[in-house]
């Protein structure tokens, strides 16, 4: 097994609406710190899991959206709690959207807030679909 | 599958006493940087795999025991060769225990002796327990 | 000379509001990984520049005030330009604050937002005064 | 599952003739940091997963030969692309025939060409073959 | 004193072609990742050493001669023994270049060519003069 | 002003035996980071503040003393307060005097406990001596 990785950063804003998340309810913010890991089981006739130029590309695209936001702000995030789990799945949707023609494999997000604590998300790029319901 | 994983450290003195282990085999001292990474296959109500305040205590109590130790006085440890896959092991089931009532899952426990050097051991939180055997 | 240095960070919002700042403009928000180095020419009948443990608690009782907030909200600093220069030179008066009665001698505080990108502030403790001037 | 991880740097040049490589294809050079983990799903007598003395030894010599080199003049890479991919499995083939008396499990090679960019390559040492085509 | 850093980096191939640089006599190459370290005495009317964005521009542009190159190629520096000392100046030399219609100050680099070896150069910005001969 | 600097590690025990030390009072260990900083005006003839591998010789050698030893147990450290201060004072003085033939200019040792802890030591090399009294 294969794997090429790349690394960015987005500086954002959020606060974690509920009880249990203690301070962190507040506005505050993180410079989260962003890998994104292709596995393929075979190189391509470049002897690449995928072009690093392309990898790293997609990976700032994905963090656009987010870098120098207040994520309680974008529609699409504002009744969600965006812990560094739920980001790390975010940002692999979005990744996994932006290079979905040029890879077919593993893909592991991990999204760092400190030295001290990090989190991840991994699946498959396209995502395995359930099986179709058969019609009646 | 998502993760969340914490960082800590304890300033432990140990000698590995068996002739492979050259100057190990001194009393000398080490400072382990233990990293816990928590794996579940879905997040909670929270978005999280684990509360992350949590985890960090869970590894932070882990860790007292042997914070500013020597281990070669420490009774349960004073007959065991304590080297780093050891002490990651260790450290895993008090982890463990420590977060059975909260996180089913399973566990990583990475810890490092210097930037050149590592172990980790990981396993399911509880730990399987293999089947009973049936009655004569 | 000689120096002993401790390190914290904290979850801080903010938005830079001035044109020249580009898309700072905006609130976002950034990890800030704090350093605080304290130098003094000899060493005290304990053999330190300072006791760390001390040094580590004023660095983040200091950080405390900004730790978990947006600092846009924070009356000493809503009319302010929280950049990270500006930040460690607040940083500095506050740890400068905490250590008067226990350090004189020399503060550099350095702050991070990312991998590629910090700030820092040195002055003495306590601060030199200007020689008062002479009444007429 | 155990894992013991040793790393060591190699400086060399190379070139990527392909013009999907783009500023690649001139010869330029690279520090490339790698990381060899080994698995195994138990502790040899020693508490051990393998010597880490003789890990960090069999890492050290299967970079030698690329150290302080020009890969495009190593007569067996000349005819290569040598990506970070590639790197990663070639090290890891030596590392292998390295280790071989000593370790049977798993090996994993990180290679790292900067903060930003790194790849990896793993898999069974001895290497699983295919079995033997049975004559008609 | 304040001061802002930035850090960017270049993939170079060179060979060091003395007796006393032993293996570096041969063509390799290093990941040089570069700091540089902007000083002065006040912050501007906008709180900052010098805009980071501008400061970090530089920087790319210093470094873009370098990267991806054969420092043995480059007609200015083929005569040169390119050491991490005489690159970290001439890149001051570069960088202060860049910024001199901006900043006035300190500015120090600093040039890592593994984790463990990295070198520096720091100087005035713009480079004081010796002062002019007087005539005959 | 030039630079260069190298780094190596030691793994040491050692007790610090004041109350105010707390939980250091007791025997643990720690894994003694160490980078050793030359500086010096101008380079020599070979574009070189000090040979480099000359340098990482001269610290190595300088830490073989403590590497895997109980400093409690060294005649020479066990009268003493062994903080990261006074250890990085006692390496200068190693370093300097592996070096003395070779380098003159300015030294400085950064010892790091964790990633959260640091101490330096900095002087001249040779150190300059007290004006020799006179006699009466």
């Amino acid at each position: 097994m294969y794997s090429v990785s790349v690394r960015h950063h987005a500086f954002i804003a959020h606060s974690l609406k509920r009880d249990v998340f203690g301070p962190a309810r507040k506005l505050h913010g993180i410079t989260l710190i962003v890998d994104a890991e292709f596995r393929a089981a075979a190189l391509d006739e470049n002897n690449t899991v995928m072009d690093v130029v392309h990898a790293s590309r997609a990976l700032k695209e994905a963090l656009a959206e987010y870098h120098y936001r207040n994520l309680d702000e974008i529609p699409a995030l504002a009744c969600e709690i965006t812990t560094m789990e739920f980001l790390a799945r975010r940002i692999h949707e979005r990744v996994a959207a932006g290079v979905a023609s040029r890879f077919k494999g593993f893909l592991k997000i991990t999204a760092r807030e400190s030295p001290e604590a990090w989190a991840s998300y991994e699946g498959e790029v396209p995502a395995k679909r359930a099986p179709k319901p058969k019609r009646a």
